[in-house]
């Protein structure tokens, strides 16, 4: 089984990074050695998906160790922090590298304990992605065919993903399933990245528009829904990619489990509902076109929520690096 | 108030169709003076929506009689009927040919009544949409926002449209309007016809992607929701464009009452309910790009249903010629 990196140190301990706009036409590769390149790659989404996002920031902050100190640090902090609102593993990996560069004691040390502090968060994922799949694995019939949303794939993750860590164990145990993806407009990270890596893989893989998904679920034969999310409510309430809480509600009304699939890092005991998730809101360009062909009259008004917010009740459980986990017990579980 | 005029017949009765495939980029003009390039420009959407393509069916046959007789015309009649299968308004239109068709005494005739008759369904689908506008537009409060789907405007019919126009009718008397329009991919017909047309006249109009609905919904302001019909059962189930049954899922969860504006031509009382409803699949290319732009890993698998049905109970009322009717006496009302 194959899954992409689209992560790792240079040897200098720049950052390398898979141009995630470019796929599935290219398979670029860009080296990032400077705080700014980080975050614009965040930015404009070349880095993308919540786990991943904390990682690269994680080893953002190493690149203003290469001429500066602390408060160099504390500056890279502040911008990687900016970069997007939502996803809280952003804030979390931060907030880790924050708090190693002020336990560092000498200015000399700084630079190496912050790679170790950025290896570590990378590594770690990892490991919390496997343990995602072997828990999701446990809820997935043979042969089971998975509906998913967005990409939380190995493209999104250090590891083998979220959502689709089950699949990849699945595949990796020889039992056989198949995967409905969404193609996830606007920026089509369904269909541009889940398919492509899935395929890649070896995992069957078929596409649907975004609107296909309650005829889809009616139709009958899916198993269950999987999806990751950026950011998790103390109550379950969960923020993902714009479109999830209508896949959830069609769920619901055709009695098919919806499963949030995210490390433990993507709760956020600090907010008590979803309500106080902050919600990124992107350029009207995305909408109005298609890759580089507009699809709409110039001027047309656009809204352009890059998040939604699936409430804990459509949620049958999260499946986390700690176990599956229904949303009535996430909080004293997590605390 | 000005509205496009997607179809007309020329001097000599060729029919000359706005080419919507092009939309918005290009306005242009198509002169079809065969039945073979009618039946394609239906096929590949040139021409389309369930009364429009009624309507360049009936002057479509009147093709066949420049050269041929009445076998020319049954000919005509098979090869027209067989471009799309969903919408009925098709099949309806071409029984009126045949039945005029047969009720021509002399040959000389033939040409003359055929095109007496696509004229007539041409007007009278003209008056039809002005009713439907009537009926709907006492459904809409004053300043309400409206959201649909596809588009079921004037470039999907003879007149004004069927779920828009109520608010052509509402503009035309001053009465403020904004509607949110869905991309509706895949084809896009929300973002590059609705969109298009409503800026035209005037019309505020929000453009969202299909997923982006139930977020829309939940946000609140929403007066109500109307869509255009392809084919409607004797029970009131309805098919129209694919993403239709998800938004009347998501429009019931939140209150909202959700409308189908058709002219009586699109129920089909041979039908019990909406599971005989045959839907068109399309080609997997439309799903995995738009235009000449691919957005998904070559070889992947592709599910493109163009019409979903929404069951009878989701569905507040339908918007026809003949006043508002809730499904329940549908069949009733119009028998």
């Amino acid at each position: 089984m194959t899954t992409p990196s689209p992560i790792s140190w240079t040897a200098e301990h720049a950052v390398r990074v898979l141009d995630q706009t470019l796929l599935p036409d290219q398979e670029r590769h860009l080296v990032l050695d400077s705080v700014e390149a980080v975050a614009e790659a965040i930015e404009t989404l070349r880095v993308r998906g919540a786990p991943l996002i904390g990682i690269a920031a994680a080893m953002g902050v190493v690149q203003a160790t290469a001429a500066g100190g602390l408060p160099a640090v504390h500056e890279a902090i502040t911008r990687l922090g900016a970069t997007r609102p939502t996803a809280v593993n952003l804030r979390w990996a931060l907030d880790r590298m924050a708090r190693r560069a002020e336990r560092v004691g000498d200015a000399a040390g700084l630079r190496a304990a912050l790679i170790d502090e950025a290896t570590r968060i990378h590594e770690e994922d990892r490991d919390m992605c496997r343990r995602i799949g072997e828990a999701g694995l446990a809820l997935l019939p043979a042969g089971g065919v998975v509906l998913t949303h967005c990409n939380a794939g190995a493209l999104a993750t250090g590891g083998i993903g979220t959502a689709l860590a089950p699949l990849y164990l699945a595949a990796e145990r020889g039992r056989p399933v198949h995967a409905i993806a969404t193609e996830t407009r606007p920026l089509l990270q369904g269909s541009r990245l889940t398919a492509w890596e899935l395929q890649r893989a070896g995992i069957p893989c078929t596409l649907n528009t975004d609107n296909m998904v309650a005829s889809r679920l009616r139709l009958g034969g899916i198993a269950c829904v999987i999806v990751g999310a950026d950011r998790i409510a103390a109550n379950g309430d969960a923020a993902n990619k714009i479109g999830t809480y209508g896949i959830a509600l069609a769920a619901k009304v055709h009695g098919i489990p919806f499963f949030v699939a995210a490390p433990s890092s993507t709760v956020d005991l600090s907010l008590a509902d979803g309500s106080a998730i902050p919600i990124e809101e992107r350029a009207p360009s995305e909408v109005t076109g298609y890759r580089d062909r507009r699809a709409a009259p110039e001027g047309v008004g656009v809204w352009n929520p890059a998040f939604d917010v699936t409430p804990a009740e459509l949620i049958a459980a999260f499946v986390t690096d700690r176990g599956v986990i229904p949303p009535a017990e996430l909080a004293a579980r997590l605390a």
